[in-house]
């Protein structure tokens, strides 16, 4: 249908042309070093961290409450550090939608009590999950913000009288959030905010005063807290990348801009999978992803044509994860309408043949 | 003197212009998705992660005895999550020549027991310690490979009856080293191996028996020994951009020829040192460091002036650490012959004017 390729990658994900200009032109070799070669310590990396930590805050619309903690890639170690720093005494509580969810449960475990305040997973995490139950002395309830396998989302916050902890991972700076209702957030960069390498934690600083002191400096928050997280040699161009990326949605218009218009390429997408009957996404209307998108031919029997015939015409990245199957469309901050366009035309072509 | 810069920065490091060239590149937009864009569990990022293992493996020569390991970046994570995953519950010993030796045995005392087995801090880290005691039932001996601050390098492993683990930052593929007998080695990638972002482990494959079972698989060495340590989202422009590290390494002539290439750079540098008098060095001669070359003016209120001017002359990064004070050239892989040269040459200069 068209030469130019359309990447549905659920992360690492999609860059803005922009970003990836930056960056390579960052790369380039040139008389000065480059970014990427420059001490962490040396004004030029300063420059970087002094800004990239302030537009984060800014972009989260959060004041001086919060701490901005730049931590190393892996979103999935907060799964443990998070409990190491302030659940170590007392349990923790997780409100369960998916995978994601049930994965932070299981680490936390390894590291003290954890219960399940509500979970959806009776109904095969089509729905939002309720707080049930929180014990006694509770550290925190832990939600999931987006689980990007089952495509559920949180509008907001659930509510309780608990510090609440957001895994918001896959949909981070995404749309207006308030995240100053959050005590903390956190995110690994590869899907809205750049490439792998990065790791943000957004935590309200009274929650540090919690973190036992009898814990190593390289898991503790403290460590990064101060001195714009140069606790250690960062990831500098996932940093710079980050960076860039902040540049860019503001370029856009900013997150109000960036929200609508995701939001309004998602519902695009939904009524094209409803329209018919020839696909379905079996997720409940309220909680339907805008970041991630899951669907399945109701005939399944076509998912692996649909995606050969997909890659062919430039579609790439729409295999769902490997534990549910079907098809799956990631429409992160650098998404384009032209690929969601491309994508649904392509639909209803493949549709028109096969139904 | 010249119109070049010249970057003798301790890490973020120089990088040779034919990687940088290849990254920036690898980032120029164009109809394919970038690597930074792509799925990590994807073919094309599989063909990296395959052929970086193995380079891994061959450049260090090791066999399927030891396993490797490609993990975030934060090195300094490993010094907990060493003792972690082996010395749970036995006593760890270290041989400390150095800042990051006693660091590596501050953390390894926040997860359990941890002792000195010889230390050379009384000589003001001059010299090499020996090993002057393993406690009984030693879960391993921990040393570091080369001492960044202070200059001091270990020329082969030492020699002791207990697993040897090695912290080599800052050596790490640099010269022809026996890593197939040391049973863990660790290193950051921003010396000698590309960018910031990316810790490699090599690891043998029997001590992965030793983990306990209760660990978090977050935290586990086990998660990553297999499958390509695609754990979880690696940083993937740290991955390719060590790739790109190992190719121009083995167009250099391999580790050989480098490490032939940087004792030589070293070599002159510590001569011209100790010509005169008016700068000095004091580490022993047999373990002065390769990488590392802390040196000051014998006058040591010109430090500053000699910095101002070096960098007026495009000689960067020369500062010494902040715990250190003086100077300090760093010469890893991707140093150049000239801005050693170059830097030989300035400081003549220099003591020519205020000798």
């Amino acid at each position: 249908m068209n030469h130019v390729t359309h990447n549905f990658s659920a992360g690492p994900a999609r860059l803005p042309p922009a970003v990836l200009e930056r960056l390579s032109a960052a790369l380039a070799p040139q008389e000065q070093p480059s970014i990427v070669e420059a001490s962490h310590r040396g004004q030029r990396f300063m420059a970087v961290a002094e800004e990239l930590h302030e537009r984060v805050r800014r972009c989260a619309g959060i004041d001086e409450e919060h701490a901005v903690l730049l931590l190393h890639g892996g979103a999935s170690l907060q799964f443990v550090q998070l409990p190491l720093n302030l659940a170590a005494n007392r349990p923790a509580a997780f409100l369960i939608t998916g995978h994601w969810g049930k994965k932070a449960l299981e680490a936390a475990r390894t590291i003290g009590k954890a219960v399940v305040a509500g979970s959806s997973e009776a109904d095969g995490f089509t729905r939002l999950a309720e707080v049930e139950q929180i014990p006694h002395n509770c550290a925190y309830l832990h939600y999931t913000g987006n689980e990007s396998i089952h495509g559920v989302q949180f509008d907001r916050p659930p509510q309780a009288d608990v510090p609440l902890v957001a895994d918001m991972s896959s949909e981070f700076l995404s749309r207006p959030y308030p995240y100053s209702d959050v005590d903390v957030a956190y995110a690994g960069a590869q899907k809205n905010l750049g490439i792998a390498g990065l790791t943000v934690v957004l935590m309200r600083r009274d929650l540090l005063e919690r973190i036992p002191d009898e814990l190593s400096p390289y898991l503790d928050y403290r460590s990064w807290a101060d001195n714009l997280s140069l606790f250690n040699t960062p990831a500098v161009l996932a940093w710079v990348a980050a960076l860039e990326m902040l540049r860019w949605m503001e370029d856009q218009g900013g997150l109000e801009a960036i929200g609508e218009r995701n939001q309004k390429r998602a519902a695009r997408l939904y009524a094209a999978i409803d329209a018919t009957g020839f696909w379905h996404n079996p997720v409940a209307a309220q909680c339907r992803s805008v970041m991630n998108i899951p669907f399945w031919p109701t005939d399944e029997r076509l998912t692996a044509r649909f995606l050969a015939e997909a890659e062919q015409n430039g579609l790439i990245g729409l295999k769902g994860h490997r534990s549910a199957g079907g098809l799956r469309a990631s429409l992160y901050n650098a998404q384009t309408c032209d690929a969601v366009n491309t994508l649904i035309a392509f639909m209803q072509h493949f549709e028109e043949r096969y139904g």
